[in-house]
């Protein structure tokens, strides 16, 4: 295939609102390694997005990093309730673990301040209807914080789909592993804390990747859900899934095979094999997202190696902020990724009861 | 990782007997283009393999391409069971469809002839039984055909796996898909006749590659199977498996994920993650295998575009030859792929009964 124009035009904001005006001004709720060495970057990068809040645990450590970053004000959780700062920002980042999402929703959505919350949305479905609907009581805007939605590699590969590229997809393989004991060397860190991560670790967290992401692309929601889990060691001994093995059938009868584990080598694959050709991302979903295609005997790859988490997030930032200047319409807002917590609390069951489980 | 001492040694024939010596030659039977194709020039670059008959199913075809290919002689089935040229070979290699394999080795144990059987084995268990029994009673070798336990990316994969590269492993997937009917252009193929491929089509001519390939590279045998299979194209009316998504349960509750399809794609791939590494094949096995090693942060690629497939059968016929001169034992012999047929025979009842299985 000519892969030229696909090229060409690899990284255009395809989604980008025209003469698009004005900035989002941020509230930042939560401030580990995520958003301070990924989102505190990528915003200073976007077009249309600036920092003026940082909200954490204490006023020494919102105010130190606010200085450290240039951001105008750091505030503790307690202030935000409270509406501190709230003049100074429109919009709320809220990278807290899961289980907290929805009080700072719920307050978000009291100061009319629009939202962009990380996945999975909630700890539980239950919790996450309840940030879903106060968002919609409030009419605030809200947005799950899907970064493949407005990752080039992954838009360009919608495309193709959508032109028939692969014909009919056949199979849908999806892996998402990485050493999260290695990561972050601490047995009590909230990830492996249920009451805090919600169903489990390895799908809630990484196997989200690749079932939102196939969703996406092939616009077909999951209609039964089958899984294996195991979790051997003492590490992860509250939560079900160190290792997880699933099996999605997509409307259409199409399996998505997802391997997640938070215990494994890191590697991430997104592969949608169809009748008439293939589209890998491998790695898929930490930046540097590489597409390979191929149709009968080519094989064609892309690999933006300038691409990484930091300018998936601006990309994501800047997407957020298009819509909540222009009043346009979120995809991936809070009906869609309370969805794939729906379909996640199902693949628990399946585990669990260790039976195809309806979803 | 220094893969020098790796990439060194990568085709190094470590199975090999020192000073072998001698020449095994070969009736072929079954004159597709499998044999034609790939095996007669494998046997021509080999070192300890010499083809002297040639069996078809008529004398014109036979002699027609022993004259073209400068064989001693060109026989017909029937005069091959009759017992013609028997002074003329050593060892019988079958490359029929499934369900004539038991017929040519029933003849060659009579005859007291080493044999080399395609895989899968047979049509059925059944058949296989009956296969395995003939050659264990007249006390002839027998090898199941399978290139990736000769391949020389495989066989340094299992050395890094026995090293302790990946630590444990978490999760195996495989795929093998190709589009079957644009590559033999005929709805009446034997592979899609029930009667003679047996139990299917893509686990069985397919799905067996991953699967085998697993076992051997982890010293693990399948303990259970779940599967789904569909066929809703006209021309797969009589086999169940067009589509399949096989979930095998391997020893030490490691899970091993197939996909595999006739009419798909053309795509093979062989990814075993670990607890501190990932090995992946991709391409895996229909030659040109790539070898993808990570570990940490870092990321291996060897990939050997001169090997292909007709090195791989190459290696695989010097292998046989090389144990039917030395009086060795033959790692693949009838036993270890009648186990396979036993697997992909559960693999179809999982499908049917659309339940686990246990092997």
């Amino acid at each position: 295939m000519d892969t030229r124009p696909l090229i060409s035009r690899f990284t255009e904001r395809d989604w980008e609102t025209d003469e698009t005006d004005g900035t989002v001004r941020f509230a930042l709720v939560g401030l580990g390694w995520w958003t301070m060495d990924v989102v505190v970057p990528a915003i200073e990068q976007s077009d249309y997005c600036e920092t003026t809040v940082l909200v954490s645990s204490s006023t020494e450590k919102a105010e130190r990093l606010a200085d450290e970053n240039n951001v105008e004000s750091g505030i503790t959780y307690d202030e935000f309730h409270d509406g501190a700062a709230v003049e100074e920002y429109d919009a709320v980042y809220i990278g807290t673990p899961n289980a907290y999402h929805l009080d700072y929703v719920e307050t978000a959505a009291d100061l009319e301040k629009a939202v962009l919350c990380e996945k999975p949305l909630e700890a539980t479905v239950e919790r996450a209807e309840q940030l879903v609907e106060a968002a919609e009581d409030a009419d605030i805007p809200l947005m799950t914080a899907y970064r493949m939605h407005t990752e080039p590699a992954v838009r360009r590969a919608k495309e193709l789909i959508e032109d028939g590229f692969i014909g009919e997809p056949t199979h849908v393989y999806g892996n998402n592993t990485q050493p999260i004991l290695e990561m972050i060397p601490d047995p009590d860190q909230w990830r492996l804390d249920s009451d805090v991560t919600g169903y489990g670790t390895s799908v809630m967290d990484l196997g989200i990747y690749p079932i939102n992401t196939a969703r996406f692309l092939l616009e077909r929601d999951p209609i039964a859900a089958e899984a294996r889990m195991s979790s051997p060691d003492e590490a992860f001994d509250d939560v079900p899934d160190q290792y997880a093995t699933v099996t999605l059938t997509l409307e259409g009868d199409l399996p998505l095979v997802c391997t997640t584990s938070q215990h494994a080598q890191k590697d991430t694959q997104l592969k949608i094999i169809g009748t008439e050709g293939t589209i890998e991302l491998s790695p898929a979903f930490h930046g540097e997202a590489t597409l390979s295609l191929s149709s009968g005997s080519l094989r064609t790859t892309i690999e933006d190696v300038e691409y990484t988490a930091v300018e998936e997030m601006r990309e994501e930032f800047d997407y957020f902020a298009d819509r909540v200047l222009n009043d346009g319409e979120i995809l991936p807002d809070g009906r869609h990724g309370l969805a794939d917590l729906r379909t996640i609390k199902g693949i628990h069951e399946a585990a669990d009861r260790d039976e195809r489980v309806d979803l």
